[in-house]
């Protein structure tokens, strides 16, 4: 089998599956993507397993849920331990370096006590999220009364920016992601009205162009095998777009907003927190969405623009015949469905990303333009990375499966029967709300290709959609009696899911059998009443010795 | 509040409960231990995490269930990562050295990924389960065609008892665990026939006295604060002990094997495999329980007196004013009871362990002698020595509780509402003989006061005991129609244990609290549409900035 020699696995942040033409948005066109999607298999129920940045990517990066590395929030480190991608490429022969954003927050706690120092390759890998750092660039650098959000956030773009000549102590605030009026005022990205401002930045100089160059200079200086993680910020808020993307769309192409006044009524409690917070009443108004909505679609459409530059570049150095190309994104973004803003709820519009995959190798020729509607998850990349460099997947410690048997049309279905994603509120101001301790503000949702419940601790009653008679999630079943056995059955599955050997990660399925075996022939002889009952070989170390009487010696 | 000064964290191996007087045998008197009991709390109801060596330890040492820490049968090595007791009293300003068995195997592939040298102080801990080592004695030299089961096994001691003249390749073997006949011939104690005779080792110089001596040169040469943890090999097997403890037991002082025919009728598919195994057919046998249970009594009888040494050392030094004891098991041994010999499934004969703490405090005279039925688990232990150590315990990463409130007399009950135990085969052979995959080769155990639940993965029906009015557990009403509730409501507890956030251990309850309100204060703005519309000091850093237009500025 003729693998790829290199994967480009290209992430984009709060990129909603339907903004893009080839999942069917009919205003926005995104024909860079849609040829990708024409060149490879484009997947239509791929599952993240988390709707928020950081714990979404944890996921993805280890290949393994929320429930099993414990990184569930943005800000809650990855412990010391979880192996990522990185780990396991590397040992493929692969390397695996990082162009963007991870949202990774590094255990330093464990570090310390394990004597890793951060400036070591080792260190330096654990605290990164096991890549290695072209450039780190989460892309926020919002400061507060208390200081900035994040230390290191975009610091090299800034630099990047202030050589270009834009003066200020904060450059990606006040030109990457805010507008300018007449009078030289900053009309700052994080309050939406600005939203329908163009940025004041030269186009070239934005968010995505920049860290698309920055990943065609890291594949322009590295031979590979190498694995490049090129992770965008945008359209991830704050939505702010330089011309000409700002003037591109305007609240005539905003598609009708997914939400009913039923589902104000006789709402479930923690559903209801979501839709009450600020974020979910400013979204619930026309004037936000008609704002907001039109410069999402702009970042976009730049972000589908940079796709051919990069596609074309790609071409042209050889790149396209030797690299697998991963296309994806951390989670949607509600934008005023189901009256709420942000991600943080189980609804498609946040849990259902785009997903596509193009595989140079000759053998993925048969699935070319392909639509694929297995159930996919995010920690099915990492084991498709491991296949694609060669190797085979550790899955003693990866959660998700291999895509190739997929793209290479050996199959159409993933093993599985369920999706599951989770989300962990404890540190956000909901779980306040809600008076939740840090136990109970969790929740869990499980899904096939039918039904799907979430599960809210608490002892809360279940949330519940019947995805084929109403796909737009409109009509929450979770108290009919009716379906009390889909209902039991969907919980039967999240309760074997609960109950899956996730920690066993030292010991690889192969060598647990061989164990079975082993510990009679290292002398470990059980349940053996009279030496001649068991079979000489196994006893012959016991047969035959001889030693002196020994019981009655003085005490020495 | 005058906590102890140190801890002497007492483990044997293989002891079952009711084979000491305080726990109600009527021919095995343990004085030593029992006066212990008096001076202290001794608990009815303490239930390992899994029955069988390395995982009940490393759920004893990390305070966390299998299904957290992953290390879920012996030789399953223990993933570099997980903190143990060492780590958190370390920080809490104790030592904690080992003296004897841990069973721990290194997750040396881990160690390696992280650059950890096992020569290193950091190393060597994470290789010993967070412990310095004293002495490493897992007591087991086990040789067969394949070599040695465990390299390292009994080597000091092996060498000590070389020093004192026992002339062996294996002196643990040949004197220590085995008889000898008229002849000069070696009786080895693998085999069970053997159990009846003395073992040809000069009593002071067998396991259980050499490792108390072992522990009162620790103690002697550190000051503290410390923890002990003085870990004995026996009673486990080879089941061998030397004159008079030999010959003080018959036959005749072996207690009624608790079983009954109908246990064989209708058996759980898997129990029936666990019975049907070499050693559950061998104690099924009146001559093997005839040799084996006397020398097992023997041990017991041998170990008390150790107690007896020990504690008058003890009282001698000063130790007795400062020092918790703790004396416990990590497991019981069916000795033919329900058709099974070892330890390893969910009868109290394995699940149920002794436990008794003494606490020197003042606090605590008011409990001394006092017996507690609260529902204790062994990862109790390591929240209970950090709380005596004066620290708070981190319960995000330990899943046990303290049980000084209850030494203390604040309280007489713990607050769950069940115990969790857990049994791995997947690298047993009996795996094979049930044909599971390594997946479905798992149990867990969930019981209360009144109800015992055994759930097998694979698609079986659950076992259940009913603990009030069948406390011998003989008769399993997992089928029974009129029980459908409770296995429903056990069930239910199963569930709501699997979905706990186990792996959530790198911020507290309290960091997850203050977060909630953190971002605000950082900068981060969300949902706000005007600047007008949210409070001056959260946004001050976006208002009022000037900027030059720079949107056409010429490419650079």
């Amino acid at each position: 089998m003729a693998n790829p020699k290199n994967i480009l696995f290209i992430m984009f942040d709060q990129l909603r599956r339907d903004y893009l033409s080839c999942y069917g948005h009919k205003t926005l066109h995104t024909p860079n993507i849609d040829r990708l999607a024409s060149m490879g298999v484009r997947f239509t129920r791929a599952y993240i397993q988390s709707p928020i940045c950081g714990s979404s990517r944890m996921s993805t990066y280890t290949g393994r849920y929320v429930h099993s590395h414990g990184a569930s929030w943005n800000g809650i480190p990855l412990k010391v331990g979880e192996m990522t991608m990185g780990d396991h490429l590397r040992k493929a022969g692969m390397d695996c370096y990082l162009v963007g954003k991870t949202h990774m927050r590094a255990d330093e706690e464990g570090m310390a006590r394990l004597g890793l120092e951060p400036d070591s390759v080792i260190g330096a890998r654990v605290a990164e999220c096991g890549f290695d750092v072209f450039e780190r660039d989460d892309g926020m650098r919002p400061e507060g009364p208390d200081g900035f959000y994040d230390e290191g956030g975009a610091q090299a773009y800034n630099h990047w920016l202030r050589a270009k000549g834009y003066e200020s102590d904060n450059p990606w605030h006040d030109f990457a992601n805010s507008g300018l009026d007449a009078e030289g005022n900053v009309l700052s990205g994080w309050f939406l009205k600005n939203s329908s401002e163009a940025a004041n930045i030269h186009e070239p100089d934005s968010e995505t162009p920049y860290l698309t160059g920055r990943g065609m200079e890291f594949m322009a200086s590295h031979d590979g095998p190498w694995c490049c993680h090129l992770s965008y910020i945008k359209p991830h808020w704050p939505y702010v777009v330089p011309e000409p993307y700002a003037s591109m769309y305007g609240p005539e192409d905003v598609q009708e907003v997914i939400r009913s006044d039923a589902e104000r009524e006789n709402t479930h409690p923690v559903l209801r927190a979501f839709m009450d917070t600020a974020i979910g009443q400013s979204f619930s108004r026309k004037e936000v969405r008609d704002a907001v909505i039109p410069a999402y679609m702009g970042l976009i459409k730049q972000a589908d623009d940079q796709m051919g530059r990069l596609f074309a570049w790609l071409e042209e150095t050889g790149r396209m015949g030797d690299t697998m190309i991963v296309l994806t994104s951390d989670h949607g973004d509600f934008l005023g469905d189901h009256w709420m803003g942000e991600k943080t709820f189980f609804h498609d519009a946040s849990t259902k990303i785009p997903l596509i995959i193009y595989d140079p190798s000759p053998e993925a020729d048969v699935t070319r333009g392909m639509v694929c509607d297995a159930l996919v998850e995010s920690i099915d990349l990492a084991p498709t990375f491991v296949d694609a460099a060669g190797a085979e997947p550790a899955y003693h410690i990866l959660e998700g499966e291999s895509l190739l048997p997929i793209l290479r049309g050996e199959t159409k279905e993933t093993a599985r029967d369920y999706v599951i994603c989770e989300y962990d509120y404890s540190a956000s101001p909901i779980a306040d709300k809600l008076q939740a301790n840090v136990r109970d503000a969790v929740m869990f949702m499980v899904a096939d290709t039918r039904w799907k419940l979430i599960h809210c601790e608490g002892g809360y009653r279940p949330i519940l959609f019947d995805l084929e008679n109403d796909p737009d999630e409109l009509h929450d079943l979770g108290d009919s009696d009716v379906h009390a056995d889909v209902i039991a059955m969907m919980y039967d599955r999240l309760f074997a899911w609960a109950r899956r050997p996730s920690q066993r990660t030292t010991r690889s399925a192969a060598q647990l059998v061989e164990m079975r075996t082993k510990s009679r022939g290292r002398g470990v002889v059980l349940g053996v009443y009279d030496e001649n009952d068991t079979p000489l070989e196994l006893t012959v170390k016991y047969r035959g010795r001889k030693a002196p009487n020994m019981k009655n010696r003085p005490d020495g």
